[in-house]
């Protein structure tokens, strides 16, 4: 059995920005030495997520219309009262999820045709990092 | 160690259709001859999910009407401009997930008593796959 | 390769609660003596959920406003013509979602700064169950 694990540092340039990662995976996955597993990755902050989708720009410009329309930036958040201002993207990284699990094939991410893996950034400009865990024979 | 994949088609008659896949994947893990462990189910395309929740009918017509209300079809979604008219679809699957990961004990599922495994699809009446990976001892 | 399994029972006072847990699992991956790898944590439940998000009241208020925006208590589901009053807390739950897979190093929980793992009660008062399951080196 090997575990393989690695951290990815990731730096938006804007407040919120959808980042495909899946060739850094795909990286790492092939680092680890694993041929047949699951590879676990997790964003390490509370205001991003990992998730799958399609890479599309009008889908990924939906999801950010759609998450407005669910939780609006602009709401008198109690969790602002301590200062913060980010109470939204709390909310928003729990609708998109905290982490993907997937198969490892042969050396290789096991992804379906339209899978792709992003980093979702919800209250970025700062550093934050990604954890990537591989396990298998 | 033993790592033990396998997928199923599923083709659904309708566009949204809920299908439970608990003997399934409970099938699965006995050919696995994994004992003890963990299971990852995963839906392999971005427009339906794998969840855990209740077998119950009203309860399945209460998650198309909530979906509904949260994504409605009918939207002026920036991913429909491409031509596709699911736009809809990948928001749906994002609320109900793309994967579920179970324990696995002496043999079996181990799951809670009302916990039942479904395949929700959201666009549908064509050639979908599901990924089942078991690991453990 | 080491597999390690553990149930714990929560029985919280109120219908709606949320409890941090994280020490509880803490606890359970020294016990398992795993070194490096994985824990999956999820409910046995279709009316809770595991969550990893910020300790910090305020967001916790914040949760629970948003959930009955989002899927209110008070509402004529398909669910509730069996006789339950509550259909919302299967919704709330696939929200907060059923499960976490946190990593595992060095004997350790490897989280993020601010991640805390949390159970979220949504139809409470009576006798529910986390399961805990690490599997590594």
């Amino acid at each position: 059995m090997t575990v393989y694990s690695k951290k990815i540092t990731i730096h938006t340039k804007e407040r919120i920005q959808f980042v495909k990662v899946t060739d850094l995976i795909r990286q790492s996955v092939k680092e680890s030495g694993v041929q047949d597993g699951i590879v676990l990755i997790n964003s390490m902050h509370i205001t991003s997520s990992i998730f799958i989708n399609d890479d599309e720009k009008g889908l990924i410009r939906d999801f950010e219309i759609w998450l407005e329309r669910l939780a609006p930036k602009d709401f008198p958040y109690n969790h602002n009262k301590t200062g913060e201002d980010n109470g939204y993207s709390h909310l928003w990284r729990t609708i998109m999820g905290r982490e993907a699990v997937v198969s490892v094939q042969n050396f290789e991410l096991e992804l379906g045709k339209w899978e792709e893996i992003f980093y979702g950034e919800f209250d970025g400009q700062r550093e934050k990092k990604i954890l990537i865990k591989v396990l298998g024979e």
